[in-house]
């Protein structure tokens, strides 16, 4: 059986825009595992019953099922242990780094490019995810990202962090990326994918970590469409 | 010869105030090794001449002399292997928290509690500090921290990263800690040492890891001179 990912795409099933999606298919490059991309949408649930999971990604590996990108990152370094690892040292030492990349990338993200996203949906998810959306934020999706581009400034100032990082190494892994870079690297796909907005100023050595994780593995995520942002 | 660290202190020798000795202290305590603290004082660089540097934590180790918290850390992984690791993986891995703690909570903490220095240091030292800080925020100090009840509310807010993680585990380390912790832990026993300030609230999951870390070894830093905030 071949090595298939279920990933979350809108009507064009090349564009995988979800943040937790892209760490699965880099930490797939990562192992240097080829896969099956297929496509799965909002509200497409019943298509993840096999799993017993109502979210992708979904990796299906032989007879093997995992559900949840975390859990997908621990079983790939299990079960291919000799390739190159996605976690050194235990994972636990990845979940500030997650927590992080959580509530300040994909939280400030969020507010800045959710009102790009139902363009990219069919009907059916265009009414699931505009109405579930609003009822989280309470407001229309124009309304959350209406200040948009007030916000980059604070955005960029939450990068900090990184910027001092970056100057001692030039990976959250170090000298090479591992499972965190894939993590953060995965809410600048879900951006770069949806949205026009420009995120990273291009003299931002955040920028400059971003390129070396589109140029990987023969630049797979660079060939993704996006909208050059 | 007795292993001793060399820590920054004012008036009162008890009163260890810089983060980065905190880390040291920590570190020690963590792999289970006892040391003598060897009291300095803001100016005197020359006392540390033999270690060519010129801050603190400075730890002598019979014949070893190791400058900065960070390589002491790895010495005393690499020195004692068989006592509890501090750092799992390669340090790499803790950059990122290390640079988190010191853009976000250093650089918070200080803007909050700077003021509150001058009065634990000698009339040598205090000039020095009073005008190398202001001459860095280009400020009084007390200009420095007039608005730091209002600067609070932000400051807890950056905190959510670690909320977030102690969802899952209880410390940075895991269900252990490890150098991550003794690293964030530093800069609040920085606060707690110099400072009346209540930085966090009581009901904060971040206030009850703080207190397993002042329970760690016997309560160590739970018995160190502070201003019970």
């Amino acid at each position: 059986m071949a090595r298939q990912l279920y990933e979350l795409c809108g009507t064009d099933a090349e564009r995988i825009f979800s943040p937790y999606c892209w760490r699965s298919r880099m930490a797939l490059a990562h192992k240097g595992l080829d896969f099956e991309s297929v496509p799965w949408r909002f509200t497409e649930t019943d298509r993840l019953a096999f799993a017993q999971h109502e979210k992708v990604p979904v990796l299906v590996d032989g007879a093997r099922v995992v559900a949840d990108s975390w859990a997908i990152a621990q079983y790939l370094d299990q079960a291919y242990p000799d390739r190159p690892s996605l976690l050194h040292g235990q994972p636990a030492g990845y979940r500030f780094l997650a927590a992080w990349n959580d509530s300040v990338l994909l939280a400030g993200i969020g507010r800045m490019i959710v009102s790009d996203i139902p363009a990219l949906l069919g009907p059916k998810e265009r009414a699931y995810f505009v109405e579930s959306r609003e009822k989280r934020y309470g407001m229309t999706l124009e309304q959350v990202t209406a200040d948009r581009e007030a916000r980059l400034p604070a955005f960029r100032a939450a990068l900090q962090p990184m910027r001092l990082m970056l100057r001692e190494q030039p990976f959250f892994g170090g000298q090479a990326p591992d499972y965190a870079d894939h993590i953060v690297f995965g809410s600048f796909m879900w951006a770069r994918s949806c949205s026009p907005l420009r995120l990273l100023e291009l003299d931002d050595v955040v920028h400059a970590w971003r390129e070396r994780l589109l140029d990987l593995h023969g630049g797979m995520a660079r060939r993704a469409p996006c909208f050059g942002a």
